[in-house]
């Protein structure tokens, strides 16, 4: 299938939780550039634009044309810093809103100077935690508003919203599929589209490649993959594969019948292993599961699904693992 | 606020599961009446349409007349009939496609003549358990169609699709309230909305009150809504008020905020109770909630929730809740 | 590795689940058992002692010689009857306790009648529903008891204890295999272990290779084990290898690795599905996961789980499953 | 009832989580008294002995006797340090054991100087995250040794084992109320104890009413009780009441009944709240709940609950909360 891959360039580096403020030393841009660029396979990066980055963003270009690795996406940082701890494009208050639409409007500007296309929202902090803390239309409304003034403000820069039913929130205002899409439609701009996270999917009782199938129906509005592996109950960001396998088979699939053209992107949280290992680990999968993909004729699988026999199922994808 | 309330007439009677074929003796379509009607402040009932109770029909009204327990709903059975177990309306059989659109405006024509505006759809068997056994588009296409067919045949009589995430299939394909809005506006019938059931919604990680603001926000599609409890891990359709007490509080609160007029319909599974006792149950906690909620004052309630502040909504649902 | 597999009798006929009372035509004892011995590698089969069984009591043993099929096991029914609906060996009343023991020693007269060394306790009713209902240490007491009189009353004759989560209950008693552990301990009886349900495992975000470690080491008590899969959130029962992949080979390790020797018994719920060809699939998956485990060098992974290495661990998996 | 209350001292204070470093600016130990001290009905402080804490010894012991806050417990540091990534008291590495070991000897020690009987182990990096990471049987024998040598070294302190289903590992060894109570009794120390908390219970599906009931059966063996709320899905670890109601008073009902002495400590994470008027939120409710349990007579709940009855408990909570 030949997907282009990238990483979240903080996924080579360290990791915290919050019990430990530091599972492993610290890297430098430099290093994490050379990190990345030391794991076969991988062409790009995603990286979020914390204000550490945004203040070395000079050499963060340097290093990626240094090394080759494109910057695929950069994701607006709405989440890690405290004024956005009540949300940041849903905020009460207008000036948080403000400083979170500026934000966003830095990003696509600082991405369109790196000849990259895209900029990633993930709005970890927008949502509620307990019962009636929260007007959820009103927060909506404003929400929806400020990524239409971002989108009006570059159209040549695609927005993509990044869905999560919960963490840091115990209910996030971008959820679903289902809710993403509503709200994209809502929002009505040619360049704002949804940013697929496997692990988020199944944190909400998706199956990643019927969320796939939905982002086709709804709109085609599939235009970014961040990938990785959980226990199904929680966003565990592990190794890709080590979980999962059978899913991310038939994600492939999905992913190929629906004619998805855009990058696959790495994102994991490995707090205790050397992140530049544990990233190559999932590099290392995802090749294999495209292998295996690339032996299967697609015809007959388009034929088996139109079947609704989950015995016939069985057996194919047995014999696609096994073949036996 | 004053809700009508009303019960699946099947809800007073027997149960049965996967294991136990029969929990308690079953019971005539007159002892369900009787036994529904025996519970003060049910006006009316819901009623699924199975084979059995077609063919009574006659004595259905009879009993509905006689006990003054209005039809509120009519639900086509597309979940009972092992001829629906691949799907009813989403069936990649055309006859089974055909059958369930039958059954749907069958139902739509009994409903009229039983004053009856509404008729709801629960899509129980139309979705998948197995990775590569649906192909997740097309039968959605199938589904919306057979929805629009049946809108279009009798504009005088709404339908109202019920979500649910899973069960009996492991995936369905009206899964979420953010699905359910889609598929709604996809269909795009003014006498198409959605049916809430509190227990689908907490299975799927739903706050039941942020999904009534979202069915507002999207649409003002909220038509109807059944009522139950749970653990929030699976649909266990237990006494409303058992498991939950301040969810129910701030439901109300949205119910009433988003104007909703509608019926609110015990939906409930008493394995090993009397069923009439059970019900009869629920409905005192639902006046109890109304009551709790008639003495807060809704201007504060916006106050409070404009505020986004989760130690002063602690505040209010203690002070509510024990008047200390 | 060379395990013996068998197949709970029922699971290759008809299901019905609480909305469905017929998925499929019912099938007759002699069916059962030809459609079962149709399966290759198949060698014994489980019971579920319900009275109908109980009165083709000497048709089952005759089509058991016939088709060479073992009986591996007989499951009392303390869950499909209406009488046993708020507990059996747990009940409050003493003359449902009473029964259940009765029923118990009935099985295991009948079992070392059939040749047959084991009979399974799954006390699914036994258990409950809502807050305020239950005396939680009395009814283990009953429970305890009532197990110790079956165990004294035949100590030739095994009794398994089947653990889970929840369902039919909201809460089950014998719920996880720590508790399992606790309840046989108690009981004390030389004759009394525990059964691992694969799926009832996963239900409780148990890891079923970790668990068989346990059962280990807290006194060596697995002895018998039924196999399936799920989706983690619900005992799904569906064809063995249709979601999980690794966590079966890991499985298949720690089963060597402690030395098990007893059977493993399919039981699924195939409610739309062939149930001959859906148990087919099962024991296809169950051979070909031997083959790869078969492959494995023991010593390497006693070495591999020495290290805590989850990169190597990821490894290790992904040249298992794809020799690359 | 008259239960005694506490608070982890750094629960007044400032949180991180795994992606924000800082929700708000950090508070000195003085000042974390204070607050505490400022919030009515607490008596106590649990404390981390992170090497913070350590440093700061003489002055934590000067502020707790000039407020009058009694120490509870010390909670040993086993997860905040980068050391301990990959399991302390279970590590695969005899010197990170000894040093675990040595955390909680110098943990007993200073227990002792403070006139605090109680040192609670929260073993949250002892665990695993990936399959065949770990060897079960090992890593759970190096545990119960290190926690028993600690605990046959002063027999004048109590050693709580506090347990939880995963977080920050996916998979924690002291993972739910029956394993705990097989490592406990696996020690055998008189000094050995289970610290119950109410989140981690309601994580693991667990009734934490029943939880409270089988610490008692098996051993008697409850010695501290943490407290706070959560969605059931996950180790939310907020404000007390602010999601359940009814199970709390469930839980009073089995502390009373079982006879449970000992201390009530609030464990929160007010990541976004100001942290003293998050823990005074939970001591409100909690004595709410004290107050309404109060006015309950156990002698009817003794025969309530001795009636398996789900309506009649129905009934029962519905007039216990309404009085109506």
């Amino acid at each position: 299938m030949g997907y282009r891959y990238s990483v979240f360039l903080q996924n080579v580096g360290s990791c915290f939780d919050r019990y430990c403020p530091a599972y492993s030393e610290p890297f430098s841009v430099q290093e994490l550039f050379d990190r990345a660029a030391s794991i076969e396979h991988l062409s790009g990066v995603d990286i979020v634009l914390t204000p550490e980055i945004a203040e070395q963003w000079d050499e963060v270009k340097a290093h990626s044309e240094r090394t080759g690795l494109a910057i695929v996406s950069l994701a607006v940082d709405l989440f890690t810093q405290s004024k956005f701890k009540q949300g940041s494009l849903s905020s009460i208050d207008a000036e948080i809103r403000s400083q979170a639409i500026g934000a966003t409007k830095q990003a696509m500007d600082l991405a369109s100077e790196a000849n990259c296309g895209m900029v990633t929202i993930w709005p970890g902090q927008d949502g509620y935690d307990s019962l009636f803390q929260a007007d959820y239309i009103r927060e909506r409304d404003w929400f929806a508003a400020g990524v239409k003034e971002a989108c009006l403000y570059r159209p040549d820069i695609d927005i993509v919203l990044e869905y999560k039913l919960k963490e840091p929130r115990t209910h996030s205002y971008v959820s679903t599929v289902g809710v993403a899409l509503l709200m994209v439609n809502e929002i009505g701009a040619e360049n704002c589209g949804i940013a697929l996270d496997y692990g988020h999917a199944l944190l909400g009782y998706e199956n990643p490649a019927e969320s796939v199938a939905m982002l086709k129906k709804y709109g085609n509005k599939l235009k970014h993959v961040h990938i990785n592996d959980n226990y199904r109950h929680w966003d565990d960001d592990m190794i890709v594969g080590t979980v999962h396998t059978l899913e991310f088979l038939e994600f492939y699939y999905w992913l190929s019948r629906t004619e998805y053209k855009g990058w696959i992107t790495v994102d994991q949280f490995p707090y205790r292993e050397n992140g530049r290992d544990a990233v190559n680990e999932s590099v290392q999968w995802l090749l294999a599961f495209e292998r295996v993909m690339d032996r299967a004729d697609p015809e007959r699988i388009r034929d088996l699904i139109a079947s609704k026999d989950a015995v016939g199922a069985s057996r194919f994808m047995r014999k696609l693992l096994f073949d036996q």
